[in-house]
């Protein structure tokens, strides 16, 4: 606390991410990383964005990358924006459409960022639960509500909802903006940016950190009807300019070019953790059906605090949220097959 | 406007950067970027961070820049604070320090993103006219207010206010945080720095974007002590966890430390400037007295506005404000050699 911090900065509970040690080298399954390197074209590019043009600022309507999103996802450029990271994308999104005066709703086992931003806007929220199986019911989305906001699949519960219970939460909410966080659908869920064009309340946010291995590098998008891009240019152009710099810029573009490195590499992510699951329900483990890169887990005797503890010994490090329903929980992000078998020996020897 | 916008949405009156034209080659003096090309040193730097570790998120604490920035200014690391530019910096300090409850004061002639953030935040603020040279007086900031905010040098009139003004105003306002913006600090004002450790309540921001010849790699910088450093930090990890990408931090780090290229670069713009200001001068022009990288002029018989559209209809850029007080001055970023002579040639032929 400090007498010169406003009344909402004392009052803010931050977001608190993942750990990024530095004592050792851990195999690191905590922050939901992709184990294999962006692609070469992506690299390759960055290098090349590294030089004198540096001393220039770099586009701030940022239009080549927007044009290559558009044409990957066939949808015209206006209608798709883009920020550093999708946390920064949010983070705009909710100021840009929710308003204190109403109640904005999230499932109450989601993304631990939602409430921060929602204290950091002064915004009302209302968490609706999951059910037993922490799945989603998209019914539940028909009170009123000042907006919507969903991850799909959810985090970190791994689940997907399926595109007929996103247009169900769509049409019950026509006056209202849906934002559906899109941070994993390359893994397996129905993507929703193909209903943009049918729905003027949808904003699909996506990011480059997982399916495309860019945490790195810091940049997330987000598709709408033209009204809900200029919505969050507007927040955006009274925040900071240029929030992606060049060398992202242009790495990004070259990323999402390569069309053959990302099936490649998210196919193996997929073959990894549908075979890690497999392996943790031989030893006992509760394993959600997952459609991340990550995988969501209890054993059925042995302590979800103790396994991240023992885990955390043996140089491996999981996620482990100490917070009501899910507080016997793991979450594993999913690594190389070599480290995934490590961890499966390891957690095997912890169990047994 | 849109069904979809929250009010404050609707309410924004965005920034607006400086053209970045796409359409022919200008020689380029509107946005006050460095003409020099950044250290090589910061190049390579970015180079070799592109690799396989951009699949792992940056250093959400930036401990490695932070700790090259603490050792280059002399102070402990956690006086010091890292974001994306300094405009970024800026839209973590309006809201950490300054409250809807009070009035926060600006000079009226200044950084047109200012009023910005205040719209942001819903923040209200009183401008505080410079005198009729555009000096600010420091006795004018002694008002009840909720903050202060101002550039020093000023920007775009690139007066410097000495450091023993700004200490009248730190001590008027002791218990309000003041923000003392350098962005231009590099071309020859006094930095606020070595006052933090005697001033709670200051805090200075600064930008790789200038001096440091990086405005397409987004780094900018806070000093202040801890209590004013924890409250930029609660902000932003309720915004977006990382908002420094690897290249970017990397980057930073290399060119804080190649001190004689920055010294170097910066003594040819400071000498091109005052060259190019004399050549003004000489053929009519009101030139305030630059302590920046770039010139406040007038002419005394040719409008500005007529001005900037003959020099854009030449191939040079340079930036013009429709606003009172300012309408009839013309803001000029220092080039090269070559390029300030081109703009003279050019300059010269227009008002003879």
């Amino acid at each position: 606390m400090s007498r010169f911090w406003s009344p909402l900065t004392a009052s803010l509970d931050p977001y608190v991410p993942g750990e990024q040690p530095k004592d050792k080298r851990y195999i690191k399954l905590n922050t939901n990383e992709n184990p294999y390197p962006p692609s070469p074209l992506a690299i390759e590019a960055i290098r090349a964005a590294a030089g004198d043009d540096l001393r220039l600022y770099p586009d701030p309507t940022c239009d080549d990358l927007r044009e290559t999103l558009a044409a990957e996802y066939g949808l015209p450029k206006n209608r798709v924006f883009v920020g550093n990271g999708s946390d920064e994308v949010l983070a705009f999104a909710f100021p840009a459409f929710f308003s204190p005066a109403d109640t904005i709703l999230f499932p109450d086992i989601t993304y631990s960022f939602y409430p921060v931003y929602a204290s950091l806007y002064g915004l009302t929220y209302r968490t609706v639960p999951t059910d037993e199986g922490f799945r989603i019911d998209p019914d539940h989305y028909r009170a009123p509500n000042g907006g919507v906001v969903l991850p799909n699949p959810n985090a970190p519960t791994t689940l997907p909802l399926p595109l007929e219970g996103i247009k169900r939460i769509l049409d019950a909410n026509a006056d209202r903006v849906v934002i559906v966080d899109e941070a994993y659908i390359d893994f397996g869920a129905e993507s929703a940016v193909p209903l943009v064009s049918e729905y003027p309340n949808l904003l699909v946010v996506q990011t480059l950190s997982k399916s495309r291995s860019l945490a790195g590098l810091r940049v997330g998008m987000a598709f709408g009807q033209p009204e809900l891009i200029d919505g969050l240019e507007r927040i955006k152009n009274s925040f900071n300019s240029y929030t992606l710099d060049r060398p992202a810029l242009a790495g990004a573009i070259a990323a999402i070019k390569d069309k053959a490195y990302f099936e490649e590499t998210r196919r193996k992510v997929v073959s990894t953790r549908d075979r890690t699951s497999e392996g943790l329900k031989e030893i006992g483990f509760e394993v959600l059906d997952s459609k991340a890169n990550f995988l969501f887990i209890a054993h059925r005797s042995v302590p979800a605090q103790r396994l991240f503890a023992e885990l955390k010994d043996r140089g491996i490090l999981v996620r482990y949220f100490n917070k009501p329903r899910i507080d016997n929980y793991l979450r594993v992000s999913i690594g190389t097959d070599e480290e995934m078998d490590a961890f499966l020996t390891a957690v095997k020897d912890i169990v047994t």
